[in-house]
């Protein structure tokens, strides 16, 4: 490549400061250093962490950065040491890496590799501690790992899934966040048996992906919950059965629920990122062995909380981060899944916009007919 | 039996209200109606929920009523209907049921039979919603469908556990509730594995159960967490490898383990009832996989909390009642594995006393000294 080993200058969305306007500029991409890949980003869709971070709210987010870490693209260089990608390979770039060899990812218990997570978190990559993004000089943090809002990206090695090069970016990008979550928290984190109760709660990406998963699954009812009634329509083809608007009701939504179901459903599923409604879908299980799955990310600060006894008498409460999927081991196997029709993807693609749209794409995330807006990073 | 369809009067030890001594009383136990079973109680131990009712801080508590649920006895007579058990069968009366017909018997995935709760609830039986205490045409509440503290005592024929005629009352009383509460936090709801790291929090019965418990699954470790380093010299007996007093530290006792076991330990345990350790033990776990099991009982309208990023990132949140235990099934099983043996109980008893000094036995349950008193109820 005429590029490998040179800086490449190109487009980049940059969040200079919290709630501003992003802003197109020309950044300048160093090459990858050891154990790092260079990506050329073809299509990144947007995912509410990264509006988490833009909002200020986050208060690990480093400005100026570049967000983004739902995306696909193919490799433009590599760097000294790594083998198991090569330039021209199509790739997803995964916030969770996976590097076979930590306690996490020899544990068989966990997809959350530690390997590069200091890094990460810090903006940086792990080998000299420093960004790869600079605008004249000045360096521009990444984010999650992943930084997809730009038209070339640095990852680690670890964090790099190689696909199936015949599947197509513009839909395959979405596994990178939202789809994989919904599917792997019914899948691997609650393992939904045939014939299983399950309520949703919040029927976006991830909630329908969770449908999509608990159909799959071979749950007998699936009851979705929203304040958004417009979310109903298209729930139906995702596999809710059944739909629940809190605000049709003066009593709790966990009474509700335990009233609709005879005691309460055998799984439930946050997928909106508020406190009182993970109470909720705590509450709303069966006693003896309901389980309930919190996939929404709350505020930072906030907490969780319930009667202790809700879970003396057998209920339990569980977590997921990426549906509890191996990163670079499975992300590879859903693309192949999406190309044998065996999960959706595009169902999900409610918009498609460029780069250069970018802020008018975090407007259309707060309409309610919005479910992935997918951008385009290059002419 | 001369006793069989009558009216028998006995010693009783009754709690008029809460707080105040409990008073030994001459007690009518009629008989016992269709599906209920009238049981000569020979030995009965003090567990906390006698303590907590009696305290007055239940909300649900009854009174006047007969308190008491570890014991063990003879069936002296049987109710219509009633074919499991006849006179003169050795037994552990369970405050859990098991009638293995409910939706909860049914399910394989729980203990917690419903069948006979609404009644025990409300201290009476299910055939009239009557009690079969009563003093001079005064009823006394049933307590826990149990009511142990009586000479002689009526309960539903699915909460009675016919065991061993070979094995020595005044021992597996305690397999009534604090000991398989322990076993079964560790076998049946946390399914430990060999090689584990596991913390205790609180060791008295209940907490040096679980560690007896952990040590049988292989654990390869087992910290024992309590403020009383009294409990650390006996806690030895049963399996306890390491000890902490949260006294001894500034920091909080969840990041003392955190970096006493390189991130956390894989399973935790809360035995005590306080909703701040509870929070504790699921923050002691290790990420990815680590889980906590509430076993302590809170005081009523006490709330647990802690951040949902504590379980997004893999720790998970249960609770046990009565340790998993199917009652009736497996509480044999567990005296077979005393006789054999295999688990400990003699080790739990600390003092023996009589019906009479019940008083001086919930005295002796706030001394460090103390693990179970075994009363003995007939001269
Ligand atoms: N755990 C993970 O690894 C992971 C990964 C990706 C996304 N997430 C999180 O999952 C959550 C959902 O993501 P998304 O992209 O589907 O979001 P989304 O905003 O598209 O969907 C949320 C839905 O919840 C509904 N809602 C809001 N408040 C509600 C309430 N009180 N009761 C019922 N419904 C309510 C909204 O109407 C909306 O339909 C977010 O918090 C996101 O950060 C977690
Ligand atoms: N879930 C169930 O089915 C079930 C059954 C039986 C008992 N229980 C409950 O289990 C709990 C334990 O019962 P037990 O009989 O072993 O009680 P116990 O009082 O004998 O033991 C509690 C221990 O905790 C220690 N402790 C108190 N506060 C502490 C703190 N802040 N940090 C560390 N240690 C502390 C005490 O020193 C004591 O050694 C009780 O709450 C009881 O009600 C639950
Ligand atoms: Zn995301
Ligand atoms: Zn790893
Ligand atoms: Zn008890
Ligand atoms: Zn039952």
């Amino acid at each position: 490549m005429a590029t490998q080993g040179q800086v490449i200058t190109c487009k980049a969305a940059v969040a200079y400061e919290p709630n501003k306007p992003l802003v197109i500029e020309d950044v300048q991409v160093a090459p990858p250093q050891a154990g790092e890949v260079r990506i050329k980003v073809l299509f990144t869709a947007l995912c509410h962490t990264d509006a988490y971070t833009w909002s200020g709210k986050d208060p690990e987010g480093l400005f100026p950065c570049i967000l983004g870490h739902e995306a696909a693209g193919i490799v433009e260089s590599v760097g000294e040491g790594v083998t198991e990608v090569q330039p021209g390979d199509h790739v997803i770039p995964c916030y969770q890496a996976e590097c076979r060899e930590c306690k996490f990812c020899k544990s068989g218990k966990t997809n959350l590799c530690g390997k590069v997570r200091t890094a990460t978190g810090a903006g940086v990559m792990m080998n000299d501690r420093k960004s790869r993004f600079s605008i004249n000089g000045k360096l521009i943090y990444h984010f999650m790992g992943t930084s997809t809002f730009s038209q070339y990206t640095v990852v680690h090695d670890v964090s790099v899934a190689k696909i199936d090069p015949q599947a197509p970016l513009d839909k395959v990008c979405l596994l990178g966040c939202g789809v994989p979550t919904g599917l792997g928290a019914v899948w691997n984190t609650a393992k939904v048996e045939p014939g299983s109760i399950v309520a949703i709660f919040g029927l976006g990406t991830v909630g329908l992906a969770v449908a999509e998963g608990a159909k799959s699954a071979g749950a007998s009812r699936i009851i979705g919950i929203d304040i958004d009634s417009k979310k109903f329509d298209v729930a139906k083809n995702f596999g809710v059965t059944e739909f629940v608007n809190p605000k049709d009701y003066d009593k709790p939504i966990q009474q509700v629920l335990v009233d609709l179901t005879d005691g309460g459903v055998d799984y439930s599923f946050e997928c909106i990122g508020n406190v009182s409604v993970m109470r909720a879908a705590l509450e709303c299980c069966h006693k003896g062995w309901g389980t309930s799955v919190i996939v929404g990310v709350a505020a930072s600060g906030q907490e969780i909380s319930t009667r202790p006894f809700q879970l003396v008498t057998g209920r339990v409460w569980k977590g997921t981060a990426f549906g509890g999927f191996k990163s670079r081991s499975q992300v590879p196997w859903l693309v192949d899944k999406y190309m044998k029709k065996e999960i959706k993807i595009d169902e999900y693609v409610t918009h498609n916009l460029t780069v250069g749209e970018i802020n008018k794409a975090f407007d259309l995330m707060h309409e309610g007919g919005c479910l992935r807006c997918v951008l385009k990073m290059h002419e």
